[in-house]
């Protein structure tokens, strides 16, 4: 059991079964943690997966709220939507903090993932709620990467990916940026490789890790808009000059009351396996391979998943739509602004696919129109 | 005495007076660790002074070597070049690893320094070594705040300033990357804050907090070129996902070879303190003062001190020269491609001040063109 806290509805599923690891070893049966909104249709075919990013949750409606609701792009009167915690994590599925068959903790013990695994593990989750199509499955940053090998793991069930903020293979700047994490969780010598009391966890070390990854979530200009005032009579040292260092403390600090240590190692190292050409002949291949309609969502300010991660990922997709998601902030635009990812997924939705959602105001009148479900009109 | 090498070249000036600092405190006198090269002229005003950056030394035909020489922008048979070890520093300066007056080393309890408390102890030399004009101050990234500040403390001696990938004032994403390496630093417990065993120093905080830092002097750009091939056939784990991660781990480890931490974090405390505008009636009055020609170096591929910075220090400026430095390299491009700092140099000085340094190839003829020392002709 996690001890991090999980919100009344997120409901446990277990898979007795072993789990092949793509690094050869079986995990012993599995747990993962999930939420659903709205209810499968009797054929199985209305189910909408969403994947959550590296500190997540299954709590979709939490992380993701403006894209929930009528006339949003996930409406639970019309689909089903499904988020579960990934595996690896620490919101209730099996990871870390979880009980190894011996029942102890698996801490340091807990075998190497990638992201093959998360989504393997995800798709157990859909067979045993009976889904028998996705219509898509929508992720940003870790959650993206895991939608595109999702489309290439089970390409009859996948009908189209939403990949925002992601890569076609971690970049070695995203890499490098793991690394640097790694090195801050290891400077904390509680972390012991993550074979630490859970009562007496690397805090220092995760915080740093965590300050790290927030400069990087970020950019120069939305700090500059949010930090810097006029300081022309400031002191040297004065309170004024520490509201970024203190925002970076608070960050770090929040992280370690709800996030464990060497989860996020995990998930770091997981996300840094990403490569969708790995025993596929190759990046080019296997994105020739991934047929459904993608739609490559860029956030031209992010300094972490550059814009150009996203223009090679479209490139080599032959059915991609790529848009640029118009946010200052950075990486954290794909959540800060989700209103702005809930328009682009509408019109996604109501130009490339079936899915009957309502598209947004001012545009043309999608080619499905006689559908009674695309009524238009939203705000974007 | 620093407990890191210095070269054999390296001289040593000492202050007895005590130096005021911006906090108020008083520096019971001081040592600058120094280099020079070429002769003072008879009247004074023929140096060229040198700024490193954040672990630099004063080793400049080291660091900067492609400026120096015959037909470059750094020539000793023209100028007398200086470039000190920057108080706080750890290469022979007065910093935390040197004795107090107790005779025992400052460690923890050495003072708070700002930009200024370093550009006036550098002035401190200049004076010693009989320096009437400063011909140029010159310096990149930290080396750079150093040379503006130089420019307003001691306006009748500057004559020009060069100022690479640096800022009128420190940016709140610039110190956030600063918070972010503390953060790192902190996180060893043997750190102390400051206050450790020099025989048992925190290496793995100051490894983790310059592989933080080697993010940020590099771009997705540069490290794709640099270590994403072809990893078509490559297992999740294999040893060919490592190369960044190892490359940053060198640079990690490397520096704690090199340099002391509590030095790296009294230089980033000094770096954040930067502000031109400060106690100067705010930043675009002091920036209207700043009446000496200025060459803005910006580099279009950095990261940190992004152009952004470059364009509003130049736009402030009331004699200011704004010059791309193309380099794909990302903020360490000033250092990795010093061949077109110095062109940038040359062209600078040939057509903008009376220093008579050779002139780029293939530029018009400069207007001091009677100048015996104007050549011309050289490699760019």
């Amino acid at each position: 059991m996690s001890a991090f806290r999980l919100s009344d509805q997120t409901r446990l599923f277990q898979s007795e079964r072993p789990l092949r690891l793509e690094s050869g070893a079986d995990l012993p049966g599995l747990q993962l943690a999930y939420r659903t909104w709205g209810r499968l249709s009797p054929r199985g075919d209305n189910a909408v997966v969403l994947c959550h990013a590296l500190t997540g949750s299954a709590d979709a409606d939490d992380w993701w709220a403006p894209l929930f609701g009528p006339g949003r792009s996930l409406d639970p009167a019309r689909d089903f939507i499904v988020c579960s915690n990934v595996l690896g994590g620490c919101y209730g599925s099996t990871g870390p903090t979880s009980l190894a068959p011996d029942g102890v903790r698996w801490g340091a013990r807990f075998p190497r993932l990638t992201v093959r695994d998360q989504v393997r593990a995800k798709m157990r989750l859909a067979d045993a709620l009976g889904i028998r199509h996705i219509r898509c499955v929508i992720g940003g940053s870790m959650g993206g990467l895991q939608a595109l090998e999702w489309a290439l793991l089970d390409p009859q069930r996948v009908g189209a990916v939403v990949s925002i903020a992601a890569a076609a293979r971690h970049s070695a700047w995203c890499m490098a940026w793991s690394e640097a994490q790694r090195l801050a969780l290891a400077a904390d010598p509680r972390y012991r490789d993550g074979a630490y009391d859970p009562a007496d966890p690397p805090v220092a070390g995760l915080a740093a890790a965590r300050a790290m990854a927030m400069v990087g979530y970020r950019n120069a200009a939305a700090l500059a808009r949010r930090f810097e005032g006029e300081h022309d009579a400031r002191a040297p040292f004065s309170p004024a000059d520490g509201a970024v260092q203190g925002w970076l403390r608070h960050h770090g600090d929040a992280l370690t009351r709800r996030f464990d240590a060497h989860s996020y190692r995990v998930l770091l190292d997981a996300m840094d396996t990403h490569d969708l050409g790995r025993g596929r002949g190759g990046l080019a291949t296997a994105l020739a391979h991934l047929t459904q309609p993608v739609l490559v969502g860029a956030l031209p300010s992010d300094t972490l998943y550059v814009p150009e991660d996203q223009f090679d990922l479209a490139a080599g997709l032959p059915n991609a739509s790529l848009v640029a998601i118009d946010t200052p902030h950075g990486h954290d635009g794909f959540l800060i602004d989700a209103p702005r990812v809930d328009a682009a997924l509408r019109r996604f939705f109501c130009e490339r696919l079936a899915h009957p959602a309502p598209c947004p105001s001012g545009r043309p009148a999608p080619r499905r129109a006689a559908s009674p479900f695309v009524t238009g009109g939203q705000p974007g």
